[in-house]
């Protein structure tokens, strides 16, 4: 293998399958970045059997040079090494070659960086997907339905199926639903396909929290293929594969109360604010826990109390306070999750009693659906 | 106590004396801040018992008001909660009132918080320091001696008085010196003085880290007393105090070598970028060692070798190289740091044979030095 490479390319490569590659995996040539130099380009593998990256940098690309490929061929490099040393070359251009058994050279300016290498045949297949069932949505919307539903999955494994995020497709519509079972975050929108085929898949949190690191923030069209234990998200020149978690997605359809006995319009950011500072009060206590009442003229009063360091309470001016006073208590910690997740200027809170769930969303958005359990205070 | 605060004044100070409060104290009263409200404005103080800070607010400044104080009065509150509650307020301006005991109620817009404060002549008092003999140092002046010299402090405790810096003045001149007996940094500079008093003493490495945090970079002159065991450093509205390491620090004159066999002349920058890449292989080995060789034509050659990973070779073109040919191996961490303490585009690098200590200098420029204990490898 021998070739030579625009090192900015490179560099972008390298640091998007890093993000695959783990210190702590107990199979050792995964610690490495595999490197296949053929006619067409370079593409650049990591994976830690999760996730698996694949980053392809074509020959050329409008009408210019990126890589000049002299001998085809295939090597696997440390990954920590390699990502810190092209990172630091001296020149824009970088020479790679595999030289006698497997080490390999790096040359740049008048640096020459010499790593031995693993052989690429160890190197673990990636899942093969045939791309018959694809649907596609915008990178720019998929990073915000990953964004506005992931942070809710649960981070304790005592039920490993809530540590992912549930998504079904059914009638051209994508469902996101992640919940921890104390709050439930749910996120909906249409897709591009062809197929009328219905998927309800659980893809782990971490995979997604990654695959949104990884995509720029752009409108161009994202594949996705699911298959029966993994999903593939297709960019331009970036393949992203996660397997999915296995077993049933308990059906959180029942959790979510069709009748509401107090609504509340309120500033999202002015309640935020005003969440955020109950909270400072809240975290020393039972489990971040502020209260909120309805108070005439709508008004709404939100207080915490930790007996050992002191108290807070604030008035907050609402738009509209509609149906029964109400007394309630929540995780301040859950709620601004739920705020910071919600787009828009105004939310309407919907409670039905101070022992049941409640629902925030977006005025005139239906798409969207934060869900919390009060605390039993009272 | 009762006192009406602008919110962004009240901030910055918190801010500043916060950087001496510790949550790991053995005393718990020092984990608060102390308030002091007189006619004249509000004083903050914040000690860990080894550095303590004072941040003094006006009650006007520039013919605008800053502080309205209603009743005199003092009083502890919890630095941690009392400094995320003033970042957090919602008003731009802050009331803040000692009820009846030690009940201290703040007040921003609509929000109030009540904080169970401490006795404040329960906290202790700061060291009594008679202002006499001052001397006096330009802020960015100060802040740059500190960085130059204080990374070169012993992490280690195994002697207690190399953690610290050794500052002497004398004939008007301050010299700062610290050393790891592995490598050394040494900054001269005139300060401006009306007393002919020398000393000689040992400053925290910890202490000047803080200091030179809290100050803004600006040509403001900082007073400076030294005392038998304290140190203060005196801004317009702040007073930060140090104790001083007892002990005798060693005397490091004879280390510095008078004479010098070879001479490089290289630019800072090209020498850095060289040694940074080759350090990038040596982190595995042995204490991260990278080695030098003079080459014909003025090149230098900087490499390294780790076995079990690969190894890296530079060649560099000098300015010059005079004297006796070369190869030498030390730190690559202590080369780094060192070569980002020295301003100038170009440096001299003076050495006397492969096991003796050497001086990297800035041209033209004999306020600063730094040395570095070669490591045996050949």
């Amino acid at each position: 293998m021998k070739f030579i490479i625009q090192k900015d390319h490179l560099v972008q490569s390298v640091q998007d399958v890093m993000k695959a590659v783990s210190s702590r995996t107990t199979i050792p040539i995964l610690t490495g970045i595999k490197i296949v130099a053929t006619r067409e380009g370079v593409t650049l593998t990591g994976s830690d059997s999760d996730i698996s990256i694949e980053s392809f940098i074509p020959a050329e690309e409008d009408g210019s040079e990126i890589v000049e490929v002299k001998q085809s061929g295939s090597i696997v490099l440390q990954a920590r090494f390699f990502s810190e040393i092209v990172k630091k070359l001296p020149s824009d251009s970088v020479e790679i070659e595999v030289e006698n058994q497997l080490s390999t050279i790096i040359r740049s300016g008048r640096a020459e960086f010499n790593l031995n290498g693993l052989d690429a045949n160890e190197y673990p297949q990636l899942p093969q997907i045939e791309e018959n069932n694809v649907f596609k949505i915008s990178t720019d919307l998929l990073k915000n339905m990953i964004r506005q539903t992931v942070f809710a999955v649960s981070t304790s494994e005592t039920r490993p199926i809530l540590t992912g995020v549930n998504w079904k497709v059914e009638n051209s519509e994508l469902t996101c639903i992640a919940t921890d079972s104390h709050r439930l975050a749910l996120r909906k929108a249409m897709v591009k396909t062809e197929i009328q085929d219905t998927y309800n898949v659980v893809i782990p949190g971490k995979s997604l929290n990654e695959l949104s690191k990884i995509l720029d923030d752009n409108t161009e069209l994202v594949d996705i293929v699911i298959t029966e234990n993994q999903v593939l998200f297709k960019t331009k020149h970036l393949l992203f594969y996660s397997r999915l978690l296995d077993g049933n997605y308990p059906d959180t359809s029942r959790l979510i109360p069709n009748e509401s006995k107090t609504e509340v319009i309120v500033s999202t950011k002015l309640f935020l604010q005003a969440i955020d500072r109950a909270s400072l009060l809240a975290k020393e206590g039972r489990n971040n826990v502020v209260k909120l009442s309805t108070m005439p003229d709508n008004i709404i009063e939100v207080s915490s109390n930790s007996p050992e360091i002191g108290k807070v309470i604030e008035e907050l001016q609402s738009e509209t306070i509609e149906g029964e006073e109400l007394k309630i208590s929540f995780s301040a910690k859950y709620m601004m999750d739920a705020l910071k997740a919600l787009e828009g200027t105004e939310i309407r809170v919907s409670f039905t009693g101070a022992m049941r769930p409640f629902l925030i969303r977006t005025l005139h958005d239906e798409s969207i659906l934060q869900l919390i359990l009060p605390v039993r205070t009272f």
